[in-house]
């Protein structure tokens, strides 16, 4: 979702040349000419991710307590039958009459400028849109073309004899939905529970341009939280009601006013949100982007316009990230989906994806049914009476009184029930509870954008010494290595004493990397590159008294330390435990 | 890969059933009806699943500095026709002439006794053996049937127009190979270096029956280890040159003789295994999966058979698993793949695949060289000189030694070459290294499989005051929950109590899980069940005096501890610094 880019230079190209030479993101498969969509993560970019991921994982499967799951990427038929993706998960395309390039049609449209949202304009509107435009791939006049839907799930067939067609899942949700019932049996028949997926996806796009940020190929993270109808009060709202941070509500944004810093308890009290849960996993957003690294001052919570929303969401909101190159950019999805998803698998799969919530006491109310007369159905109907008693007793009562009898249908025979085979009455039942459909709540997270927004928010480049020096500041929650350690030279044993460190520190559970190579400022340099936090060096003073430098990555100041609680000391400055400056 | 199969009842079953119940896995999208191949991790088996990942990285990524890179799952044809899978990775298949279904010719003619190995046999050999076997789905003779090879890539077409075919990876192996240059670059231009990958692979099976054993959807995690083809001393070789395991050579699996045990040093002194290299990576293979609880009596490190082993590969070995249902279970791979790989790769692509490996010092050698006579070509070529010079001193000294002279091609003209256009002169040169292909040393591991040989390794039933209690021995490693945490009753503020260390449980790391419901024995015997090592007791007492009981999953003894060192005590259990009669 591209909102009012802001352009800011070539921060895009600097940050994915930094990505491509030094191993965190490279195109795929490039021997064979890359192909648009696809990246592979190098070296420190897949450990960055890993720490995302995970850090991910702290707050929703440990604290929250919603277990991973993991399902299959290929996926049958009748799951996207039902969830309505083999339908409507489609964008609209053209080919361009001169370079015969295949092109979206909405993202032409407003990269004309001519229509800010045009994934809401039909076929028709498209065409007449498009017709004086220029094609972005050779720059003719697009002219008169037809615009047609293009499914974006990639699609294959299982087994031999294309018996069976697969899909590749366009979003790991559903492998939760399906396993529903499962998963109310794991958490023993109550609600709320919640459940999680972290996996790739899969967008056929059309012509992806935009490197990180459009893959056909990408990592979610999705949390499917059921809860009931009637309860959206969340149980530990208390820890972010008061919470405060900027949301754009749609009647701001309608009203071109800005976003509202409010608290969470304020948000749902002034029903800009439309409930404790959603407001919860807001919040919990914006401490997570925050924490792996999204500038604060570039993340917003936006809120869905009307006709943006799909027609069944009662709310929902995205956590998107500034960018210099591509602006506002969607990386976090929130929403209350209500029943949609596991009404549409009960309807085409025929099982129920209810509850049963049992009543704090059974109710004891007043029914009226219709009630067959055994006595003479039994001689009039011989073997079949069983049959035509349970058709009665399923009729409803309204039609039951109507004084000239109803007509049933037994086995594809209608009969003629006349009112001396029953009665109506009233009669006391006592009801232990009802079968309830969960609502769904579901925060779905795009970790290879988030993965991006970090590495962009975090580039920096400053003068040193008349040098320019180019820093990822990311947290040590998420840089791929979190210690350098190098011998002032590779001799007289500061190799070895340098290599025992690094495994002492590995040992501790901090990713360390040793380097011999280069002077110094140099290896300092490499490390600033790629966001390490912490450098040690061992000299010929460590020989002599155990001692080594410690420097910052941030601020460049370094501090002599004893070997002897180097890794606590470390471990305590990743964790933040401590801060550096309070080793000064 | 079945090898000699041990029936040992149903203890696959038993595995599976306790699997499905509570929630290690499940059926995939089942509400549709389950499709073969494919499966769900539940809650506990992705958490399982987790660990053992988790587990191989430690010694991978994080010991042997291996780094992890992520590749996508869909992949370009060219890496398939290049690596050779478009065109060999394919099984022998029929079609039962009575109940239409597709069967694996090799597996049917082993399963019908006819034959051990079936998979070297031709296509008319199948048909022979198959034409009196019965049909293993409808028990139909089978006849006379038409044996031909079935792809086993998912095939899937990636953007509009079908304009390029994509396949889902057969290997995750394949992303590290077309990776090379860029992670030659990373690891600054030296061999040794090596890469991991963990994810998921694909196989279109033909007619999978064997669950967990014979997926179509797998994860895979992988290393690729690229040593110089003369230089197969690994440098490391110490840590393993002692380590002692049964190795089960091809001679003696063709003279019938059991597995000798012996240290890896004198597997490679005595030519058992190819080289250090592989001997190293089957030693860490054994020294992990008995860390993450395969049991070392059910393990056995087999040579592929001269038939077996890939024609390139200059040694093979699996590790296979006992099961009590499937036998021999192959679960690791082992492989000197040598240079088949990068050539096959530098071949389709026309890049280099070698590195520039530098001598210690230049080396001075004399060599032949076509030495063109500028003086000479310039008259007579005049603007096609250079041209003309450039294709004679590619030229091999021996054809221009030819009295005659000899012919060139330039621009697809041939020009005749005299001999008073050239001298062929003896040159010193300085030589300041060479190009290399590196050889790829593989291991290669199917973690769902190990996965299930946990499993089934670990499951245990004995009785208990007369009743039967099923136990799942799991390492705390990788058992999905290591604590569970429960108050006597929930009230008096032992719940609040419980929570509270639940809590503190997992600020220390531990996967902790509170559990309130029913019987305290019952309790016990449901985290017995999923392999919980671990549970603590809240009672009275500990309101009192801050004590609380600790209980031991396998011997199910209980010590009084107090709260106060409680998460520390639970870590150095759980890493193996602590055991538990240490408490008592």
């Amino acid at each position: 979702m591209m909102g009012d880019a802001i352009m800011a230079g070539d921060v895009y190209e600097r940050v994915m040349d930094l990505a491509r030479r030094r191993g965190f993101v490279w195109p795929t498969s490039e021997a064979y000419g890359a192909v648009a969509g696809f990246i592979d993560y190098g070296p420190l970019g897949a450990m960055m991710k890993r720490r995302i991921e995970d850090a991910w994982r702290g707050f929703y499967v440990v604290r929250e307590g919603f277990y991973e799951i993991e399902c299959p990427t290929i996926g049958q038929e009748a799951i996207y039958l039902a969830s309505g993706h083999v339908k409507g998960f489609t964008d609209k395309m053209f080919q361009c009459p001169h370079c015969n390039e295949y092109l979206r049609a909405d993202h032409v449209v407003e990269g004309g400028g001519r229509c800010a949202n045009a994934a809401v304009l039909d076929e028709e509107a498209l065409c007449r849109e498009l017709e004086d435009l220029a094609c972005p791939a050779c720059d003719g006049r697009i002219g008169e073309v037809q615009v047609f839907g293009f499914s974006l799930m990639f699609q294959t067939s299982i087994g031999p004899g294309s018996q069976r067609t697969g899909y590749l899942r366009p979003e790991t949700a559903q492998g939760i939905f399906t396993d529903f019932a499962r998963l109310l049996r794991f958490y023993r028949d109550k609600l709320p529970f919640g459940a999680t997926q972290i996996g790739k996806s899969y967008r056929n796009e059309i012509s992806p341009r935009q490197g990180m940020i459009r893959l056909r190929e990408f990592t979610q993270a999705e949390a499917e939280i059921f809860v009931h109808p009637a309860k959206k009060e969340h149980p530990n709202f208390a820890r972010y009601s008061g919470y405060r941070m900027p949301l754009l509500g749609h009647p701001a944004q309608q009203a071109g006013t800005p976003a509202v810093e409010m608290s969470m308890a304020e948000a749902v009290a002034s029903g800009t949100v439309a409930n404790e849960y959603v407001a919860y996993y807001l919040a919990l957003t914006h401490e997570f982007l925050t924490q792996v690294g999204v500038a604060p001052d570039r993340l917003r919570f936006r809120q869905h316009l009307p006709d943006e929303r799909a027609h069944y969401a009662c709310d929902c909101w995205d956590a998107e990230c500034l960018s210099g190159r591509f602006g506002w950019v969607e990386t976090v999805g929130i929403a209350d989906r209500t029943d949609y998803d596991l009404r549409a698998h009960a309807a085409h799969s025929g099982q129920a994806f209810t509850v049963f919530i049992q009543y704090p006491e059974p109710i004891r109310r007043s029914e009226t049914r219709v009630v067959p007369r055994m006595g003479a159905l039994g001689p009039r109907f011989r073997g079949g009476a069983k049959q035509v008693a349970d058709a009665i007793a399923a009729t409803d009562p309204a039609t039951a009184s109507a004084p000239a009898g109803f007509t049933i249908e037994v086995d594809g025979k209608p009969i003629e029930i006349t009112p001396d085979l029953y009665d109506v009455r009233e009669i006391e039942v006592e009801v232990q509870g009802e079968e309830v459909m969960p609502h769904v709540i579901e925060p779905s997270y795009g970790i290879d954008r988030i993965l991006y927004a970090v590495l962009e928010h975090s580039f920096d480049e400053e003068a040193v010494e008349g040098e320019t020096r180019t820093v990822l500041r990311l947290s040590p929650a998420v840089a791929p290595i979190q210690v350098a350690v190098f011998p002032l030279m590779s001799r007289d044993g500061m190799d070895e004493v340098a290599m025992a460190i690094t495994d002492e520190l590995k040992a501790a559970g901090l990713m360390a990397e040793y380097d011999d190579s280069g002077a110094i400022g140099r290896r300092y340099r490499r490390q600033d590159e790629i966001g390490t936090p912490l450098a040690i060096t061992v000299d010929y003073d460590t020989l002599d008294d155990g001692t080594v430098t410690l420097r910052d990555r941030d601020s460049m100041r370094q501090v002599r330390l004893s070997t002897a609680s180097l890794a606590e000391t470390c471990r305590a400055l990743c964790r933040g435990r401590l801060r550096f400056d309070g080793l000064e």
